[in-house]
């Protein structure tokens, strides 16, 4: 693809989102939750926060999108989780998948891997300590920390896409997107975003929006991933700091326009 | 009812909030928790979210009054609710109802009909859909999007009070303030606060406020959506988008002076 | 101490916060989880928010402070709070106490009180009549407005810290740190931050991060709440309302520079 094609193709996506208005159901965590429900809205879609036993079926139902995120567990959660997954399954709607945590606790660790297992997870985003904890990788002993080569993590990434047939997001300074053979790096994005609590369980969210209107999920999770490292760009040159940070980021989200998005876009694709 | 006269009575509501500080106890959703406290704390009120078993009965009992939000329900907090609704009526402290999501899944249109059911609920506050989802309309078969005519909503929201003899504000463009016989327009406002994630639920706490300081609660709910339609077209027009506009918006709540209320007040009484 | 010597002390506890990242585990409420998370992502601390009974010893056992938090209580959380305390008290980690709303309801109080009793715990964070609730005081029945006489308060929160052998922050316009014997009054603040919901919560999990990195706990405690004056009452000159404090207070946790806490610190030791 050409750089112009893809300023392009992400550009559709996201005016497509605000057309379709889609309709993105989050069982996520309690830290995220406003976060995560204004940068939908934000960007066009419509969030809806539902885990009740006794309605998550009928809501997964209504939905256009299921994001999953283990952030704030408890077992009624991971229950709710099971059938909103089972039931977006069925439908075949995009499904993602946010390990918030994997690798800190065996039960977040268990319950992510659990749900992977089970197949139909159609995108996983998360940070490299994350994702290095969940199926597919083997054999890694000295713990998380060891792993001081980007490569390496890269590597975890691409292993996890191909065993579960899913694409993988692995986000950071410079973010990873892959589906186990094709790798897309994007740089845009500014140390700030780390020093926001909930912008990775939103982008997670974000990713949904994307794979609502844009069936090939690797592009989805590409573009949805330029999307906010661009917008993360844009509010970083505004902000001095993360409290004014987090206005300006659904502000650019709200209000971008298509050449700051050409301009911050720093995309390469492995091809 | 002159509309200068209509200025003096609503500012001499939000002066009461000030010097009574009344506690409202909320029972809301988890989205909108934060921004709810914040509004509250803004306008001079004292706000508690409490749902614990344990213990609602007893915050109740010392609440100026309640709110009752089932935008993110689960049972044990329906069992809370309800406890809470009991000793609310028992004291007669005012009671608002949102029904956030009502109409989209079963549980939560049986959840809000249920507590109307039980009486004592002084005001709803709900959007269109989540208005003629509930008591008191019957006929409508086609779903709540064929209901294109403004009109047609109007006359639900009338229904809905005079069947249960509340008070309805269904919010939206206009808001529509009724208690089933007397009807108040209030055009105020901007389509920005649609964007901003709780803010219809922080809408319900204030009437919560506005009730505790005036005991006619038609009066009450219309001085609330006055106040919320001005304050969020005042913070329209000085913030480019929605993140920004939350922190304008609580800030106005806590600033605004006599003379802005009167210059952006759209205040129609159909009399 | 001289005042020099003073705010040098307290700079290098801001360092080392920065420097070493204390993971900081919150069992706590749900309006201040967010914000709470942000304030210690801005001091340089890591942020983690866990009280699934499933996980809960894990995660306290990965931690380097625990905060409980009895601000938006359920049995469950109790449960989680217990055992995460007692993993705390044996590996020596500190743990504070933040008894959010307790005396407003029996079963806050009880719970607050119970987790004294247990004891470990290093400092308690609250607001005078919150703390006047506490275990160590009797004799008052006239109820908490009765105290109008700020001395009185201050000898309940000596006697608090004194009976159960920790270090006692009594936050308001001038904030009491006591460990029983000595006292520090920090004048530095505004009125706006009680405008702004989960600040004291906030402050409490700050509290956290000093202790982690400052084996002293009166120290740190009144570190902590010098740091948290002087960033509120910066923050304070710089916003017109709430809305706005709240962004410009985690900025200034961010960006806060030496010669600002110098030129703002209310410092006065009782010795």
């Amino acid at each position: 693809m050409s750089e112009g094609n893809i300023h392009e193709k992400i550009w559709i996506d996201i005016q497509k989102i605000k057309e379709f208005s889609p309709l993105v159901h989050n069982i996520t965590n309690y830290v995220a939750m406003e976060l995560t429900a204004n940068a939908l809205l934000a960007v066009g879609a419509s969030p809806v926060m539902s885990h009740a036993l006794e309605e998550v079926e009928e809501m997964a139902n209504l939905a256009h999108a299921l994001i999953l995120n283990i952030g704030t567990l408890s077992s009624i959660w991971v229950e709710s989780m099971q059938i909103a997954l089972d039931v977006a399954k069925k439908r075949k709607i995009p499904i993602v998948l946010d390990p918030a945590g994997a690798g800190a606790t065996k039960y977040r660790t268990t319950t992510a891997n659990g749900f992977i297992k089970a197949g139909g997870i159609g995108v996983i985003r998360g940070n490299p300590s994350e994702i290095v904890s969940l199926r597919g990788y083997k054999g890694q002993t000295k713990g998380v920390d060891s792993l001081v080569n980007p490569l390496e993590y890269q590597k975890q990434a691409m292993k996890l896409a191909l065993n579960n047939h899913c694409v993988v997001w692995m986000s950071g300074k410079t973010n990873v997107v892959t589906d186990g053979k094709q790798v897309i790096f994007i740089h845009s994005g500014t140390p700030m975003m780390s020093k926001v609590a909930g912008l990775g369980s939103t982008a997670s969210a974000i990713v949904g929006a994307f794979l609502a209107v844009n069936q090939n999920p690797f592009e989805a999770a590409a573009h949805a991933a330029a999307f906010i490292g661009v917008a993360g760009e844009i509010a970083g040159e505004k902000a001095k700091g993360p409290g004014f940070f987090k206005a300006v980021f659904i502000d650019t989200l709200f209000l971008i326009k298509k050449n700051e998005l050409c301009k911050y876009l720093k995309w390469e694709a492995n091809d």
